[in-house]
């Protein structure tokens, strides 16, 4: 690559105005302005080289989506708006200037859907592959943000898209539930709310563990992704859509009425799963069409096991 | 390692609570309450093994602290007050429990300097070596964040502390001029600042492009570093001062009635020195004792040439 403060200067020529920017790219931090009156959303997932993505067989492009749509959906997943991002990069000296400009093209691509400028960040050389750490802040909506902890026994679980073998390529190329998110915080009384990229199980024993109440799941229920039937291993398509992760739809639970309600709504625009129910007893319990429970495994994708 | 959310598990259980922090550690983001009125500042850095430190031969404590440290004089140099910190890492498989709680053990030493609470992150498991990216969320102050571009012809220009030798052990162990950042926005007016981590001549050529100005320094009023002259290498101590970076310190203009109050201004308990001038002409001097002028590189440290 040409130089570390040629590609600043490109970036930063990328880089249009924008209203709540104060300070952008080009100073010691990002300046913004903040609605007053609401909670500031603050949040940073970092994707690393042999272990989010292979470098060598992901374009440069896609590796920079994924680490703007990862921050995007956790945003998400409070209810919130995404107001602005803060990039950190650390790209081998192997790069050329093209490879290091599409990473940028591809954040950018992710940002610009939800109107989020790029104000800050930092590149470094890394003399081990492909590293994207981004922050994003946000606003939580006017009645807060929607926690983890806020189901309660008799809420319906629901649900968007669907789950399961996302390891085949929705990983790379996913939209974040941005918009479905506010609409469902505007219109319903979410109790609720993550987004699924540990595994459905172990995302949903975050919510029932918060929340100090148990889940029911009904197996027939479960919204499989096509992909999750075509991934190699002994594992079910079932299996698949409750442990895998990465599938970044949100998993939420509000009352029987909202549900009702958002099943029947076609302007959410994404297909929405009723996959079960919060309840008193503790624990994570599948249900099969005979009526049988299995407890469920907390399990997900534990970084530091083998 | 143990495992993930064992380790996410105990830094939850280490970290109090602090009041702008609606939700903390544990939720899809953090939720935090902000000033009314005030820009919100947010910066992140990311340090990365081989290049800003080696996890073979520096402890992880002192990487947690370099981590932190970084981040809070970006939020220094801007004036500004430091408000939450996230922080993102990649650990290697290798690393032991201990290992990785004297990493955290680090990062909240520094952050506790400033009473900034930790709020939130994510943890990875890398396959190259130690990565640490850590964002900071601040606050500016009621008069604006100091700019780069504030700078004025006839401005003198300062400099805490002193440069040059970084490497000899300072990078690892500084103290970011938060406090004094402060007392000096809070009590003078101050027009530009920057901290000091490219080298002074870089950092100086920034404020200078982008107030319109050049700046004139005197190569005798240069502090310089002890470890400076410790340095292997043919290079001299002030080159050494003028080029190394990591130093951390402050380098500010302001007009030269505030710089002899602050010259002469015991509380602010560091050591100020008056290096040069802004003037209209633009580039970057250093002036000899004898009167003899040479144009003076912006070159610092580029990540991305050999």
């Amino acid at each position: 690559m040409r130089g570390e403060f040629e590609y600043i200067r490109w970036i930063r020529q990328q880089t249009p105005r924008s209203p709540g920017v104060a300070v952008g790219i080009g100073d010691d931090t990002a300046a913004l302005r903040v609605e007053p009156g609401r909670l500031c959303l603050l949040t940073s997932d970092m994707i690393l080289d042999g272990v989010h993505f292979e470098s060598a067989r992901v374009a440069p492009r896609a590796i920079g989506r994924k680490a703007m749509n990862v921050n995007l959906s956790d945003i998400a997943a409070m209810g919130g708006r995404p107001t602005a991002a803060i990039v950190c990069v650390g790209l081998p000296r192997t790069w050329s200037d093209s490879d290091a400009q599409a990473l940028y093209g591809g954040l950018r691509e992710a940002a610009d859907a939800f109107a989020v400028p790029i104000v800050g960040g930092d590149t470094n050389a890394s003399q081990a592959g492909v590293v994207v750490c981004v922050t994003i802040l946000g606003e939580a909506p006017e009645r807060g943000a929607v926690l983890r902890s806020g189901a309660r026994a008799g809420d319906w679980v629901l649900v968007t898209g669907s789950l399961g073998g996302s390891l085949l390529g929705h990983h790379l190329d996913f939209i974040p539930r941005v918009r479905e998110a506010r609409m469902l915080c505007d219109g319903y009384d979410i109790h609720a709310m993550i987004d699924v990229s540990d595994g459905l199980a172990a995302d949903l024993s975050q919510i029932a563990a918060e929340s100090g109440c148990g889940m029911v799941l009904r197996a027939e229920s479960m919204p499989i992704r096509a992909a999750a039937h075509r991934m190699p291993g002994p594992a079910t398509p079932l299996e698949h859509a409750l442990y895998d992760g990465e599938d970044f739809e949100l998993a939420f639970t509000c009352p029987a009425d909202d549900a009702r309600r958002i099943l029947a709504d076609p302007a959410l625009g994404v297909p929405i799963a009723h996959i079960g129910m919060a309840t008193t007893e503790p624990g994570l319990w599948l249900e099969a069409s005979t009526g049988a429970r299995e407890a469920l495994e907390p399990r997900g994708y534990d970084h530091f096991r083998p």
